[in-house]
């Protein structure tokens, strides 16, 4: 199976992009509820916490891993590839290298948590892939609460996030990396307020196109995931009635999650 | 020593009006950032890690343990009560009782994080001692985000601030409890948005205040706890820039968090 795990419910938004993207692919996806946010936390913290996530999914049978949090990827996912054997994928690498492809000016901004931004990933990735990248970077703490709360049409939301933007405008980006997958679902406010021409690169959509394209190069990875018999699974470590709906409103369905402990 | 936890950063008002009320009584501090917030979290979870949290202070010499956090009280305390033979206070019994004496009406405003309001535990309490008591509660959960942020002044917290208290405007309420101790830190703007008929009940002030009564009244518990040659010890699950500030923001001078597992 595709292991995913992600430190809230933003992941939820892989998991949908990646049942969309390869079909017949189980998945087995943990997140973790019980300890979200990671992206106010210190990089020991999310470091120990990603690890288990790890091997919760390892146990289940996961033979890929795809972290689909921007933090966790950021802060634990050089040291995950250094310790676990099995192929690892992550949120951070396809957006970067999207952003780097498509930008004509190499000028992009990125938004995310406090975690990712201090990081300083997406500074370094882009620069490799484009040594004339400017990049600025802002961290956006409430973001995620917002989504989590359900206020994704809010005017509280919309002041915030044109709060947050503020520092972007008049820098001449023509692209804007969503680096946390809480994000997209802030999209519709993002876009008009970041401007018509600044292009988004949404992380969950751009690493289940990676996912696709590894197994459609790699035959005897894709061989031994495909397995359309099996149904997918969804643990969470804490269920509450807000993750349930959000899990909901992007699988556009009624989805069983399990609770389990890591 | 007075063994004091919190889910987070909240709790610090707690412990900083312990100090001012009960001067010569080490704390031994707890707050647990690496999971925080609880209150928006489960029951079973919001249980677990209060458990754990107490045992740490047991072992480090606590000899009373002051749960300084409404969503650990409300869903953890009775629970604890049964567990732990050591005497236990918390924040909700003493702004409970305090609420309950000083209002001329009966009519009675509590906002919190969704667990606590979910517990319903200040209704019951507060109908308990006024059975008379109507109550209007209210979940506020970006609050503790929007405190942890700093975001004390902000245009955005005043429109959240108003848009939760909403629903408490013309219920003729006198008295408004501060039901989890992040809000201390937004009374400024809560006050004068609540109107200023209404009183405000600080249940960090108050399980202080009760603490002291406790100390008076049990000198057998006092003597034992009264060491003024040892300094209070603060330890934190996760420690971040913003947990340092928020933390002496509230003293009003530097303080050593030490980072544990628990």
């Amino acid at each position: 199976m595709i292991g995913v795990f992600d430190s809230g419910v933003g992941g939820i938004t892989v998991a949908r992009a990646i049942e969309q993207h390869c079909p017949g692919y189980p998945l087995v996806y943990l997140g973790d509820i019980a300890r979200t946010p990671y992206g106010t936390k210190s990089p020991a913290t999310i470091e120990a916490y990603s690890r288990r996530n790890t091997e919760f999914l390892l146990d289940q049978g996961a033979r890929l891993i795809v972290i689909a949090c921007n933090t966790a990827a950021s802060i634990a996912g050089s040291l995950l590839r250094q310790q676990i054997a099995t192929p690892i994928i992550d949120v951070v690498q396809p957006a970067v290298a999207s952003a780097a492809s498509s930008s004509a000016s190499g000028r992009f901004g990125v938004i995310g948590t406090p975690a990712t931004v201090r990081s300083g990933i997406y500074q370094r990735w882009l620069k490799q892939l484009r040594p004339d990248a400017v990049v600025h970077t802002v961290a956006c703490p409430l973001l995620v609460p917002l989504v989590e709360e359900g206020w994704l049409n809010r005017r509280e939301t919309k002041m915030i996030v044109r709060r947050y933007l503020h520092p972007l405008r008049n820098r001449q980006i023509d692209t804007l990396v969503l680096g946390c997958t809480h994000y997209p679902l802030l999209k519709h406010i993002i876009g008009p307020r970041i401007g018509q021409r600044v292009r988004l690169i949404d992380s969950s959509v751009e690493v289940a196109r990676t996912l696709r394209q590894l197994l459609d190069s790699d035959t005897n990875l894709a061989d031994s995931l495909y397995h359309p018999e099996i149904p997918s699974r969804f643990y969470v470590t804490d269920r509450t009635d807000s993750v349930q709906r959000l899990a909901e409103t992007v699988f556009g369905r009624s989805l069983h999650l399990e609770t389990t402990d890591v």
